[in-house]
């Protein structure tokens, strides 16, 4: 991006970020969601991982933990609770995305990227593709108003 | 994306991640990064806030929280050290991002977007845009091999 190139040259070693932590979405974002457990429960939610057991098994969070988060994700409009019952058992509670969740799914996919590409020993584990014509799918910067792949089309499929 | 529309019915009640955390990039992309002070540290880096003094300003960090978090970020090859030398001091190091750090770029907007649209009380702070034409930028889901915009030709400005 911008501003780059001057960095270490004499007076503009002293930089400060132009625009401050609380007037800044993307600051806001990361103070409301940049913690492990929170984004590993997103993730579950786009699996459709729906059940507090299951998401628990998966990523291996402690029990008061995820009810934490899951509260928390709830109130911040992330999730939201659905009623479920299965047989001969009380009606419980799931979890499934809201739109400001489905919205998360470029952040996730991103560092899915960023993760297939720069962690080592990493390799891609899962294809994503548009579902109406095949074709694979990746997350970049484009220019508003240019065709733009929706959520609803895409499809995500584990490698063999 | 799929396999959302059958979540509350029967047997599909139970679902599992079709990935193990352990071996989905997303997820080890969160275990490294999804804490709050280390993308906020990551965010300086994108403004081109280069001493650990102005970072410490800007973000509000304890000094030692911050020396430990740029030590993971150059370990895990996100940020690297550059020296510097103020006149009349020592010769210092700063931090600049590597190619794997300009990388989190998509990460940070997409960040950027969810709360710009999402977060109670957020309105946009700061317009993308694309140096070569002006027009405003987003990040999206786009077919692999159509046009994307590379980092280098973006340009952020804080709104007035």
């Amino acid at each position: 991006m911008s501003n780059s190139d001057d960095r270490q040259k004499g007076a503009s070693i002293r930089r400060r970020a132009p625009v401050p932590v609380g007037r800044c979405g993307a600051a806001r974002a990361v103070e409301l969601l940049a913690d492990r457990w929170t984004l590993l429960i997103v993730r579950e939610a786009f699996f459709g991982v729906f059940r507090h057991e299951d998401i628990r098994e998966d990523i291996g969070i402690p029990r008061s933990v995820l009810t934490d988060r899951l509260k928390k994700l709830v109130s911040i409009g992330v999730l939201e609770r659905k009623p479920y019952r299965e047989e001969g058992a009380r009606t419980r509670h799931g979890y499934v995305l809201t739109r400001s969740g489905r919205d998360l799914g470029l952040t996730l996919i991103a560092l899915m990227q960023w993760g297939d590409a720069h962690i080592e020993g990493q390799t891609p584990a899962m294809d994503l593709t548009r579902r109406s014509t095949g074709r694979r799918l990746r997350v970049g910067f484009i220019e508003e108003g240019e065709p733009e792949v929706p959520l609803r089309d895409i499809v995500m499929t584990p490698k063999e």
